[in-house]
């Protein structure tokens, strides 16, 4: 590496936001002025997104007037159906079908970013629900109008009642990983669009970047363990096998929280709060039995070192007891983030400038073209 | 803005490249270590495409490969070119529907970055040929394999016979623009990639970003001023008033050249060569008249500033030679530069890490949610 080149971009502050503050020193979240778990277990999305894009929580009128405009934007384009039955036929991941439906979602917008901002945010369930069924055999489903955005996201995928407790766990789901600072995602977006570019060419984009694997976030192979520990008392032996082999434990540690994940609060409570009442109570009794022999091992193992359970563990547990499959768990992700994205972009457009770092040049120069 | 904050990353070195340098000091473009001069006009956009993919330039088998596989991977999915079709009947803008159809390339994508580069490069073309005349109510074409990658695009867009020297105008323009240091649109594919993402995800992320009116490089407005001047002797007036009124004259400066841009002198002589032989000569005459009348002006009343003609002067001449219409510019510049993009993300997946620069919060903290 040549000398000045910042790798990655590690440390270089790129962008003033008025969005969210990840304090990992501190382990606390802002999400504009609010602590996340202030927010996200009693806001509905629909006033989160009011209050990132307007910097406000909204008044009742202002919120009904957004969530009536929301629920009228559910409906994909028909080209976008079209496009997601083709993409079924291949079989293609699901975030490939959601970054293609995206980028079509130009085929009936209208040139404004705030409009673009709605119809982006308010159409991802739909697309992600409508691919989701195509690739399991089944049609997609009507998008109901009168339900919250939460409820109406579970109702794309599985149809029939979703019920109270399932759409608000999700509800908070959304509302805790709406947005995190400058992700490598949400980078993306406000790069795109700090040509002045339009939404949803920068949405487009932060979907792609969010599928790569060092993204982080994928929530998945946490639950995949305690599936395959299968029973509590096997878990001292199953983790510790792991750790003597030098194995990392998916769900443990997070690369900016040195204290506690916030979220990972946020969402052990939801879950909490959902197994209560739904979904299977022996699989959760069974992931905090593996969690706290986890956390004791890792305590014996690197003392020196404090690795909590962290947003991943909790996410895993929580999407998988609302019946969501590992496959949807980065969609529906991308279902909460796609409001930071969209905030991110407006804040961009009203605030930033063009942004365009520098390459250091460390090839050969004047080589000759060998003439004929 | 905070302290710290760099705003737009100006002057932050994000990357260590192999692919081109821009010495704006020098006025010199190195691309893979030949001069821009010495490998835009004499080289085919395949041997380019080699020297950016593998370091160097092929021999005459490697070539040989290389050209038969661009080839044949010319044509796009079907489902491609049924979403060109929806677009068409909306007629949204080609950099939009570029976008859609660049994103639908995963359908029959092979799961490598070398391959996603190939077929990304080979498609464009028949993207844009195919979207234009959906747009102009005629069908599109089928690709045409044995001709080389320059007559090929041209062939997409007007079909017929295309004639060696259009090949070679357009040629030399797509090795001029195929690589031009980290601008917002290749820092948006490094970005994107820099998580592991695919190369498609990246590409489509790329178009989003060149697609807005701060990147730079839209030639279009420099003729617009050549063709509402109209004869040789009105320019003198007219460039006089404009200046008067303090107006910018498109065609002249660069934000990075300060001395002068070594792609307007490959232009300008391609253009020369170009109309020497074919197209609108009193054109050609009436634009270098301007051309002269408009640096001795600038002269005049900048003379502190040295203001030279710019690469989008030539690229709108030769362009528009070629006889291709000024809605074509930008996506004709995505065709060569998507070659650059690619080498990015391949150079990126080899050596780089996540691109995950920081934010500034500049909002309020501590708020409460309002209980209810």
């Amino acid at each position: 590496m040549t000398t000045g080149t910042t790798q990655g971009l590690e440390g270089v502050v790129a962008a003033a936001t008025h969005l969210s503050r990840v304090d990992g020193a501190a382990g606390r979240l802002t999400i504009a002025g609010y602590d996340v778990e202030d927010l996200a277990p009693h806001a509905t999305f629909e006033q989160v997104a009011y209050l990132l894009w307007y910097g406000r929580l909204p008044d009742v009128r202002e919120l009904e007037a957004l969530t009536a405009d929301l629920s009228a934007r559910r409906r994909p384009p028909a080209a976008t159906l079209g496009l997601l039955r083709e993409a079924a036929r291949h079989a293609i991941p699901v975030m490939d079908a959601l970054r293609m439906a995206a980028s079509t979602l130009s085929l009936d917008r209208r040139e404004s970013p705030e409009d673009d901002a709605r119809t982006l945010v308010a159409t991802f369930p739909a697309i992600v629900g409508a691919y989701w069924r195509l690739r399991n055999g089944q049609e997609p489903i009507q998008p109901k109008e009168r339900c919250s955005h939460a409820e109406h996201c579970l109702h794309q995928i599985f149809g029939g009642d979703i019920g109270p407790e399932r759409a608000r766990g999700l509800e908070t789901y959304l509302n805790t990983v709406c947005d995190h600072g400058l992700n490598a995602s949400t980078f993306a977006a406000r790069v795109i669009v700090s040509t002045r570019a339009d939404l949803v060419s920068a949405i487009t984009g932060a979907v792609g970047a969010l599928k790569g694997p060092l993204h982080g976030g994928a929530p998945g192979p946490a639950l995949d363990m305690v599936i395959e520990i299968g029973q509590a008392d096997r878990a001292e032996d199953f983790i510790r096998k792991k750790l003597a082999r030098g194995e990392r434990l998916m769900g443990f540690g997070h690369r900016v929280y040195r204290v506690r994940d916030p979220r990972a609060d946020v969402l052990a409570q939801a879950a909490e709060r959902f197994y209560a009442s739904e979904g299977n109570r022996e699989l959760y009794e069974l992931a905090r039995a593996v969690e706290a022999t986890a956390l004791r091992l890792l305590a014996e193992h690197k003392p020196e070192r404090r690795l909590d359970t962290n947003v991943e563990f909790y996410t895993a547990l929580l999407l998988h007891g609302l019946g969501l499959p590992n496959d949807l768990f980065t969609p529906i992700f991308a279902v909460g983030r796609v409001l930071g994205w969209t905030a991110h972009c407006l804040e961009q457009l009203r605030e930033g400038r063009l942004i365009r770092p520098e390459s250091a040049y460390v090839g050969p120069t004047g080589l000759r073209f060998p003439a004929k």
